[in-house]
């Protein structure tokens, strides 16, 4: 970096990474350009929205679980400055989460994670079936046994996503409606023209491996289908909380929203670039929904979207430069939400030309090996 | 009558029924409106478009056998005739179908149909699964037995729709978008005004219960969910022609369109004016449809919807005068597509002041006990 004030930024990709950098690199007082064809549309507008890194939490991903947990911790003061800034409600609902099991192999899935967060000092209660059900009224007899994860919360994707844009553009940001196609140091190539800038910032989810030649085959799509159901006057209201858990050995979640909508996710596949939602997909989704809770078949089906998860091979994102003048915030896979609080503030970092807090090193860009 | 020349027709309602006698009474001179405030987009759009009296006879319906029968022996001269006065495709196919059955009462529902229609002299082959499967090897191995009824057909509802408002549109027919609220000889009333004319006709699908005082409580919604599929590039092909029958008590049918669609129908709840698709329909039709056929599990899952069938409770359909002026054209069902040109037919012969032919009086709607 040149040392002087860097002035203008340009982010590449409009999802709830790209949005929040924006945002708060205007806020910081750069200049900011945000190139998206179309902001807000992408996997972070079909993502179920769960802030969960104590359930999401498996040995040996110690670097993800201490991301995760710090960045949980600064979302109530983000989703704060969020509705300062925006006007508008953040999205996000602090009920916490319970976890749950069907068969046997599902809650020796469960034990691992309660006995990985003990061994790490982060204790999560066990319970059995009743007292799940006691807790949430809405869960069927095929429950047999779960954990109380209080700390884990939920942000309405598409509330905060609303925020984030209206907070951007107060900020001043200026939305460049088209595709990038390449970002190289000084410059945003875009299909017919090329936008200056002192700092590019890659933040286009699974499109980013195609903007620069040190993200090539670095970050792969993981397609994830998701439902959005609404509760109909005859049924039975949803759970208060997030649920989720291994349903015979496939991951499922519920996430209540608050007008009486619930998000039911999500498949995973990899199958390239494909944002098609399936009959099997769809299928599965709704067996094991009902599986967890039997008065969901009275719900209304409103919507069945699918979104790509920027992915990498080791699950942690990519955060650094990766030459002087691009940098990149990409490769979240399930976490977009969940880690955009610590990823701002480490591209803030960045941008200031500091060296981001150490638990940032674990996401430095070089790790991938790709051509630098 | 008046007996003179009847020359203002206004046509309350825009499903198939609807804009084919406005069509038709536009092309015979008459001058003619169609109300409605949003046509083609009620239960002929979400339909599957079956023309099948065959598939769909049952002992004790001879009446609407035989409507059915003759409906669909003029099919193809409406089907040329539509195409010529729109400059576009009827989307008639002329596939045939295959019925099948899964379990034991599935396939004794089978040979009820097929004994019944062979009493009439109306012949169907009988097939064992291994026959279905030669000549559609997209069936499953679950499919244990069914028929052959190669007379009935299928047309593409939606490329019908268009054509017919095509076609209406280039025979003069005035469109006005606005909802009817009741009728009476000489005039529809609309929310802020009246049409008046020298006779309504009343083909408001399962809305014309109270539009008329005949009517009321005579015609009740029947809810149709329905989803429309897509072959993926990895998928295996779908049947060429229709496919339908009993999944275990429930009726199951897969309609092929031209573009590597399927249609996937359809469930039949009687729960008033609700056109929510739910978690549980869904959940049944996909069921049935990998049931019958394996490899739907890789189409794409395009859209679900869900439309009001216009139901009596002879199943017939309601054709004729109510009092003079207000002619009725509707409650059919789920047969709006197939008994549309014999519907056609009749209501021209009595816009004329002629009888209608003699099947049709079985559509009376004196039958149905309402005011009159």
């Amino acid at each position: 970096m040149s040392g002087k004030r860097t002035d203008h930024v340009v982010v590449v990709g409009g999802g709830v990474v790209g949005l929040s950098v924006a945002w708060r690199a205007a806020a910081a007082g750069n200049r900011v350009s945000l190139v998206d064809p179309a902001p807000a549309s992408g996997a972070s507008y079909v993502a179920g929205g769960m802030l969960a890194p104590l359930a999401e939490a498996w040995p040996g991903e110690e670097e993800l679980l201490e991301l995760g947990s710090t960045s949980l911790n600064r979302w109530p003061d983000f989703a704060d400055e969020l509705s300062r800034a925006s006007g508008l409600p953040s999205g996000l609902r602090t009920e916490g989460t319970l976890m749950f099991g069907v068969d046997g192999a599902d809650r020796e899935e469960l034990d691992t994670v309660a006995g990985y967060l003990a061994g790490l000092g982060r204790s999560v209660t066990r319970l059995t079936g009743r007292e799940l059900r006691r807790r949430e009224p809405s869960l069927g007899p095929a429950v047999r046994g779960g954990l109380e994860v209080p700390g884990d919360l939920a942000v309405d994707n598409r509330l905060a996503l609303t925020a984030l844009r209206a907070a951007a553009e107060a900020a001043g940001v200026e939305f460049i409606a088209e595709r990038a196609e390449a970002v190289r140091p000084g410059a945003v190539e875009l299909a017919e023209s090329t936008v200056e800038c002192d700092v590019a910032v890659i933040s286009a989810g699974a499109h980013s491996g195609s903007l620069h030649p040190a993200l090539a085959d670095r970050i792969r799509p993981v397609k994830g289908e998701i439902l959005r159901l609404r509760r109909r006057a005859t049924a039975l209201p949803p759970p208060t909380r997030t649920v989720r858990g291994p349903v015979r050995g496939r991951p499922c979640y519920l996430v209540p929203r608050d007008d009486g909508g619930v998000v039911l996710g999500a498949t995973q596949h990899e199958v390239g670039f494909d944002t098609e939602v399936t009959v099997g997909g769809v299928r599965d989704l709704l067996a094991d929904a009902e599986t967890v809770m039997p008065g969901i078949a009275e719900y209304a089906l409103v919507e069945a979207t699918a979104g790509l998860r920027p992915s990498t091979t080791d699950n942690l994102p990519v955060i650094g430069w990766l030459e002087p003048g691009v940098l990149a915030a990409t490769g979240h896979h399930r976490g977009g939400f969940l880690l955009t609080p610590v990823t701002v503030d480490a591209v803030l970092a960045l941008l200031r030309g500091e060296e981001p807090e150490p638990l940032i090193k674990a996401t430095d860009p070089s790790r991938l090996g790709g051509q630098q």
